[in-house]
């Protein structure tokens, strides 16, 4: 017979994972400790005018999936097509989708945000236009953050950022929800890439110095984290193309980029190795998370990079060679050197699940359980089974019950339900080990640790919230 | 309980997937558009003396089992044994190859074209030879090719080659199914392999002009895919070790090689990225679908190398450092060049599933939804848990709904079922999507996508058909 | 509702996996033929003061577990805690560990060996405690042994050993299981690692001879080789990084390195190609199985290093490139020098499955069926998962029906349940295969393979017995 489509069951086969789901995991609040929303619109609380601006502006994940149904470019991110030609588009391709992530996604947000249980194609797609920017009308960024549960979000700031959003929010009493910043300084470790020397000029006037020696942008990068710190930036992340570790004279192959000589690889490894373990000192001093990802191969297409920019949906999974032992050698100097923070570890390729994995394992700290964490399933890998693979490898490798979950990484308001996603995902695997004999039906226990890794491990690693949530007893 | 063995429900574990796959999947002809059938048998419409001929003869899936289980190479490709005691030793190996596709391979042929129905086993062995063998006296090449709905076969052919097999094909009004020519041209990339300066000598030869330098090369190589487009070429294919990309100049790199000068991996990897981009544009100029396969490393064992040459079993899997960013790199290289072809990507790694995902999503067209495709899962993976890996990465990544779907890469005539193996096992597991609540139960829908993915889209990628086949409504 | 906890039919969920496990796989013998047992301990009879010592001594597994949960190190390996608290930690860990690998093999040991089926908590350590300690009482290392089923244990010993305590075991007719040494040369060939040129003088002594060449190194390694096969010695183990294949002048590279002069890392892994490729001949010539390790990354974090020593639980994976490819020509090499002993290979990455899989396929040989093994989920894939995946890719890629099997890889006395938690893996995943119609319900062949994997063919591979054994009929 089967399950009806996208219930309040959906993906929860057993009575122990509907249980655990509905008594406990939907009962928690939402950390979302790393997305890309802009604060100025949280701050200015946005609206919007329609379902295409608020589902499909700016979102590479749906632009790439149009592209794959041959949908043209000018009726995704063209200027001369309608929203509603757009939104027809998606529509179309919508049906198509079937396994894909943003088919489960599109669904769980019409059904939560909207109230429209109808799947979406081509002979619903007037009527879901319609009632879905009639619902839109009573809707800004803040009311959707507050209906989520959402208790405290971490933004992506770069180092020369003002803040002057997260600050606004901050002294506005009437939102509750906490907007921090994380610390973000690709930027400044990109020596290899253009407009480095610009940046290191625009770091310096942030930071009120002139940025022309390595102890120069140290002190820079110090200043703005203490800033950031001051703000309540709990975290930092670092986007690598691959893992480095290389030893070399920073000073000199920095002051050799300035004069605007090439570097060579091993050069520009060993700057970003000896600022990354700098800054790694400065986090742990903090209590500064840091969050490592790693094993993206950006913007492939070069006509599109020329057309449309960065971060409009050609990027690809890195399968970086010796990224794995790369990355043991970073952590061993870094906790050598200055100690090294709690740290979250990202790869693109999912078949660097099982080496993470056991990677983390060589630095774990007594301060914190779970010093060190396999991050959640991160962007290509953000679907069923990918989030399956990342807890069950964690499971394997590590101890899950101190996992500190999931976070959106997204630029939209209406993601909130990947956690909804996550979680569901998250009891039912937990569940068929139960009904499997693998584990006790202690359901007590059970339920706390699903709430622990939905949000109470969360707040206790980022130094959110000193309350202990439980669920329905 | 259990099912029983293969029967006609065989990997359709649901109502949904049994409905799927007997009124849809299986209402579908077959395009088989790649193999390496020997299209001279087809126009002889060959005959078969027994089963070891047709099943064992050139089939190096086989020879390599045989091995594991010990058989002595007198009794696999040896000259000096009788056509039964080598059948006896497939026979004996059988029953130890629980798990493996063979298994099921060597069933579903003995059940479709034999109608036996008993295990193969050394009890068996006997009567199976002896019934198998009788009903082989009805059968040929084209009666084979017919009873199994194949509408059309694309060969593996070489550019020197002059096709007069499919000329003389394509003139036989009595045989319905259509043989068209792939453009293979390995060997004119193969600058770092014996034998590419005869070879070179040969491709001019039959492309009238002689090949002394890049343009000439360029030429003899247009001239070559001119006249194989004109009888009815649709794809071309290229098997490389590992994907490059190199810049340099490739003609003087050819006339160092042709003075037979050494030359290094990276003059061999640019000689063969510009030929390659060459092409690509030739391809996408005329229409031509371009295959990728890679990922391979071969003749490993140098004695059996000596003893039987290549292609009989002693090839492996390459996990070639880079292949995915090198991938990357090429096609947004051809993109900018003379813009890419239609282009399908395999990888005989199956660790490449999520690169190859996230790749094709960088280059798709408007011009046809699905442009650029992850190909079926190739060879060593053509395995059930190896296509349901393939079918839930293309899923997760990509818009499943466009895929073209399966082909064998066989030289044997009896290797159809694998079309059938491959639409049961998608049919399962979008049965399980639907029941598990995943998906809308929309039959129509459905019904209509396992009818595309199993050959309608197929046909359209191709150009092969302008009708579109639907199963039972 | 499902299953109780751990009980008879734990991971056994049909009436067929039922059947094979218990009338078949459960009724066999072991033999583990890859252990880090001490061998004095055997001869010694060693009895254990508490659970303590004879579960948390030694075992950098629970170790890292711990640490992962925030355990500090002084309750983990220090001396200032008692052995209480160190359990007592463990048993606060432990409810965190749902899914991992620890979690069933801990509750495994209480249950067989212990008598205990309550799950180890805070709320039950201190009864385990006392009930486990007056067990304990009745235990020693031999009538563990005896107890489990044991018929041989391989250890794993250095060339230079003397193996007195294998003398004295194999002297003593009170004690039934077979104690064998293994061959484990790696520091000889670890030419670019510490202690190298002590370690020859080390290993001279026990020669007899002095050496300063390749010639007298390999003299000694044939020597020291004979020596244990004169007592029994049915295997090697070499313990790699990552997979070398180069060419170059050994001898020379040898000296150089003895005159304490840095190599090149292409000089090292031309040192290690040729001794390997000397040592394979030598194996082959005597029956000796060779088995290949590799893929780790060892000692990452420093500090524990400096504190801890090695073997402590700070190793990983590692995804060396190009490993596979070297593996295939390192392996052709061997097959053309001296002949390719029987081989068993094991790589830590578990992505390396499918590359394993297609390599082994090339080196078969006659004199034995599955003369190449793919070595059972190795270290940190020695999960239900990474079991799975194994067992799968073995079938997938070969003939399951010959594979060896499993091994403890321990160094406790505790760990043959290992054996068990593999059968039971391997009996539900054949029992699934049949109840899905994959293969023919014939209870007696299926029975027959069960018992073969558990242990028919481990003792047909190693010669260590012409006793076929059989289960319930």
């Amino acid at each position: 017979m089967g399950k009806p489509f996208m219930d309040k069951d959906f993906l929860l086969s057993s009575d122990t994972a509907r249980q655990l789901y509905h008594d406990h995991a939907a009962q928690m609040p939402i950390i979302d400790y790393h997305c890309h929303i802009d604060p100025r619109e949280i701050y200015e609380d946005k609206v919007f005018n329609d379902l295409t601006e608020i589902w499909l502006g700016g979102d590479h994940y749906k632009w790439r999936a149009m592209r794959s149904n041959g949908v043209a470019e000018a009726y995704i991110t063209g200027a001369s097509t309608t929203p509603y030609e757009k939104f027809e588009r998606w529509a179309a391709t919508m049906p198509k989708m079937i396994g894909n992530p943003l088919y489960h996604w599109t669904h769980l947000e019409l059904q939560r945000y909207f109230g429209i249980h109808e799947p979406l194609t081509p002979d619903t797609c007037r009527a879901i236009w319609d009632k879905g920017n009639e619902q839109l009308k009573g809707m800004s960024a803040r009311s959707i953050i507050a209906r989520s549960g959402v208790k405290a979000i971490c933004t992506t700031d770069d180092p020369a950022d003002d803040l002057r959003w997260h600050k606004l929010i901050a002294q506005d009493a009437s939102f509750a929800c906490r907007v921090l910043p994380a610390f973000r300084p690709d930027k400044a470790l990109n020596i290899d890439k253009p407009g480095f020397k610009e940046y290191l000029a625009r770091l310096g006037e942030a930071a009120g110095l002139s940025i022309d020696s390595l102890s120069g942008l140290k002190e820079a990068l110090r200043l703005r984290l203490d800033y950031f710190v001051s703000l309540g930036c709990p975290a930092s992340d670092h986007g690598l193309d691959y893992m480095m570790f290389e030893q070399g004279d920073a000073d000199a192959i920095l002051r050799k980029a300035l004069r605007g000589e090439a570097l060579s690889r091993a050069e520009a490894d060993a700057f970003k190795t000896e600022v990354m373990t700098y800054l790694a000192g400065l986090y742990r001093e903090r209590g500064v998370v840091m969050q490592l990802h790693y094993g993206a191969v950006r913007n492939n297409n070069p006509g599109a990079m020329a057309a449309l920019g960065p971060d409009t949906g050609f990027d690809a999974i890195w399968g970086a060679p010796d990224s794995g032992a790369k990355l043991g050698a970073l952590l061993g100097h870094m906790e050598q050197a200055g100690g090294l923070p709690k740290t979250i570890i990202y790869s693109l390729n999912p078949g660097d699940n099982a080496q993470i994995g056991s990677i983390i394992g060589c630095f774990q700290r007594p301060e914190h359980p779970g010093w060190v964490q396999h991050g959640s399933a991160w962007w290509f890998n953000d679907t069923k089974t990918g989030m399956i693979e990342q807890i069950t490898s964690l499971a394997n490798f590590s101890v899950l019950g101190n996992f500190i979950g999931m976070l959106t990484d997204s630029r939209s308001f209406l993601s909130y339900t990947r956690h909804e996603y996550f979680r569901r995902i998250l009891c039912e695997l937990i569940g068929t080990w139960v009904d499997n004999g693998e584990y006790p039906r202690d359901m007590a226990l059970l339920g706390r640790m699903v709430e622990d890794i939905s949000y109470n491990n969360t707040a206790a690693y980022f130094g959110l919230s000193q309350e202990v949530i439980h669920g329905a007893s």
